[in-house]
This record gives structure tokens, sequence and C-alpha cells, in this order.
């Protein structure tokens, strides 16, 4: 995969280009990366790349000829043009996954007040990482591209991706490392049973009871297996016993 | 406003510290921050900082005894702490505005399979920034930073916070600005018109459609002006109208 982020600002990009899961992506030539910086497509001497907006108000608006100039000259057939907003779609795992199947993505990022609206002719999707505001696109674009680089194949361990958040709509379950006990506070015994089957099932159950209780909206139109209902079933017990007994 | 960085990667928030705005908030004394590397509270004189986690499974756990020892060695009665990871509360505008009464922010960044669940006890909330997963917590805790520091007094024009997207629960309107015609598009005229109530009223139904378009979850529970009232029924007309034409 290639990726091209589009950026006033291509210095902010330099620690994530050395960050381990990309710098090694890059290396094992899983994906390529440019960092373009829009201004070298600004057409007149002063390099302006923006101007007041028409009708007024605060700031300045990013040039529609400009960022339009920047995408067409990195574009080809195979690319995937997204633009950074607070009106795109809200990036999930579920988008991570769609957008790791596309062979080359444009990451456009704006600042100041935005880009001239007309830009929209020019981009196949607006995204947004999340319903908050940020100076610039360049740390959501840093956000996307990490979440989908980490899912395409070889870039880390498999068994790394399995069993994480949000994958099968679950919360992943607590992990404890040494040492055994930290101030009074221990490690589940279970998890030094050596049996492989219960560690799963009090893994699975309390992925369950986390996901329960801190993110139910994960688990709307989720389907359980017998398993799982069981271990469910347990979790209303145990609630109900500990809600009694308070 | 005090905000640490406790993270295995110190270098990662390097550029940040330079972007535009933060570096300005810095100069002008409307925050400081600290990047703390969590490898100099390791006590054992390999400075490990993780290990396998029990029970199996892939990957390494950051200690807990590690981790709160930084903790606690940076925070003081006035601190408040946030652990980087998806188990936690989804960051939003409103969640920005309720940290920006903090006066010292400490952002634990977790990496590899996570760290150890007795952390729990050493913070005072989980925070994710949206549902998808990312290498480690480095570039969540820019996000947040980025997002408060920016609606913190004096850092930046505050015309420009008044009416942005998720403010007052509406996207922001779209703006143009010079050329006047690009490729046959052209700017609405109204915006050229002098006219500030006209181009006021026409700002504010433009917000109103795209949000309805885009994001009408951000509608709920929205209370609406006598106004907007009307300019939504004009919408609801336009749309029928361009329905009926089709």
């Amino acid at each position: 995969m290639k990726i091209s982020f589009l950026t006033l600002f291509p210095n902010f990009y330099n620690e994530f280009l050395k960050s381990k899961v990309i710098s090694r992506a890059i290396e094992k030539g899983i994906i390529s990366i440019d960092v373009v910086d829009i201004r070298n497509y600004s057409q007149d001497k002063h390099r302006h790349i923006d101007d007041t907006p028409y009708g007024g108000g605060a700031g300045m608006v990013m040039r529609v000829d400009v960022v339009s100039n920047a995408i067409r000259s990195n574009k080809n057939q195979d690319s995937y043009t997204i633009l950074l907003g607070p009106k795109g779609t809200v990036f999930n795992q579920k988008v991570a996954k769609r957008l790791k199947e596309k062979k080359h993505l444009i990451f456009v990022s704006g600042h100041y007040e935005g880009i001239d609206h007309r830009i929209s002719y020019d981009i196949d999707e607006e995204m947004s990482i999340g319903d908050y505001i940020l100076t610039g696109g360049e740390l959501s674009s840093q956000v996307i591209a990490d979440s989908v680089i980490r899912i395409l194949d070889g870039a880390i361990r498999s068994e790394s991706t399995q069993e994480e958040s949000f994958e099968n709509q679950l919360l992943e379950y607590p992990q404890y490392t040494r040492p055994f006990n930290f101030e009074g506070k221990v490690v589940p015994e279970i998890l030094l049973s050596g049996n492989h089957n219960k560690i799963r099932l009090f893994r699975l159950k309390e992925s369950l009871r986390e996901t329960f209780k801190k993110r139910p909206d994960l688990l709307e139109n989720r389907n359980y297996s017998l398993e799982e209902l069981k271990l469910l079933e347990e979790i209303k017990n145990e609630d109900k016993s500990n809600t009694d007994r308070s």
C-alpha cells in the first residue's frame, strides 16, 4: 500500500515515520509513504495557500485551486482521497478494514478555518476520527494510517490483532504480568493454573463483563455463542449476589 | 495548565511540541508540558518495563510497579491521571470542556499488549479517542491534549472556536475563498451581497442542512430557536421539490 500525506506541515510527520510499527512496515516493503507539502502547489509567486472567507468571518480559508492541484498531481487511478474533517464518516475499526483494501490512500489535512468547500469534487470521502475539534488534520491522518497499517498482513504478529478490543465486538480481557503480588493486589489464581480451557473461559467472561459494564453500546446486534450465554448468566448471578450483599 | 505525557517513546512528542498552537501556548505561559520516559522508573538494573502475560498469550504486558512508580513520582494533589486505552470513556468535545478545568493532566500511554490491569488503582479515568485500535497511546494523548489546549483561554482567537463544528450541536457551514470561479464552480452569490443578516441566515441554514444530511445523530435532544425551525421548514420544502423533480 502507498500512503500520501498532503499537508502544510510536513515536519509534523517526522516522528510518526520513525515510530516502530511504521518504520518496520516501510522496511519490509509493506507500505511506502510520501509526505507532500501543499505549499509547493501554489501557483502564485508568494506561495499563498489561503485567503479571507467570502461573506466575512474569522480566520483564513485554504484555496481550492492550490489544494486541488496538490491532490491531482499526486493521484492515479488507484488512489482513494480522504479529507480529514469534522463533517465526515466517523472512523472506526470497520472502516479501517475497508481502507486496508485500497492500493493508495491520500490524506488531505486542512488548517485554519478549513478548505474551500469546492474541494469536495476532488475528494472520495471526508473522514473524522471523533466528535472533537483539532487544530489540523495531521494527527487524524496519523491515527487512521496507524490503525490501517497495523492490520496489513505482516505489519505486526497476527496473534496480537486477534484478541484485541473491538474485534468480535468485545473489549479485551484484563492482562497481568509480574510481580504476582503488588501492594497486596494479586493476580487471579486461575491464570496460574496451567489449564488452558479454564483460562480461555475466564478471559472470555471478563471480556464480556468489561464490555457490559463500560461499553454496552458495542454489543448491539451482536450474536452470542452458547458458551457466551452461559458466562453471561454467571455474570448476572454474580452481580445479583453482590447487590444483595451490599 | 500543566500536562505530563508518560510514555516509552518520548521522542514521539518532538514535533507535536513544536507545532504552532502548542508552541505558542507554551510561550504565552498558558500551558507547560513535561514528557516523561516511563523507562526511567524501572527499578531493575536492566531497566525492564514489561514481562510475559500470566495465563499465556501473545506479546508483552507493561509492569504495574514500573508504571505506578512513574505516575506517583509525577503527580500531586492537583493531578488528574488519564490512561489511554480502548476500554475508556470515549473522548468528545464535551469531555474536552471538562478536562479544560483541570490544573494538571497526566496522560499514560501503554504499548504492546497493554499495562497490567492493577494500574487502574493509580488512574482517575481511562479514555479512548474512538472505536479503533492504535499501536500505542501516544497519538491519542496528543489528540486529547490538542483538543483541550486549543479551547484554553488565550490559546487561539476566540472567534475561531465559536463557529466550529460540534459547538451548538451543528456541523460548521461551508467556507469559500478566492478564486470566485473555479472550473465553473462559483461561490454562492449571497456571500458577496454584503448583507450580514442574510449571510448569517444562509450559513445557519447550510449548517443545519449539513448536519441533517451527514450527522443526524448530533441533533438528538437539541433545542431549536424559532429562526432555526423556519430554516428547517425551508430545507424540507427544498428537498421535497428536488425529489418531485427527479
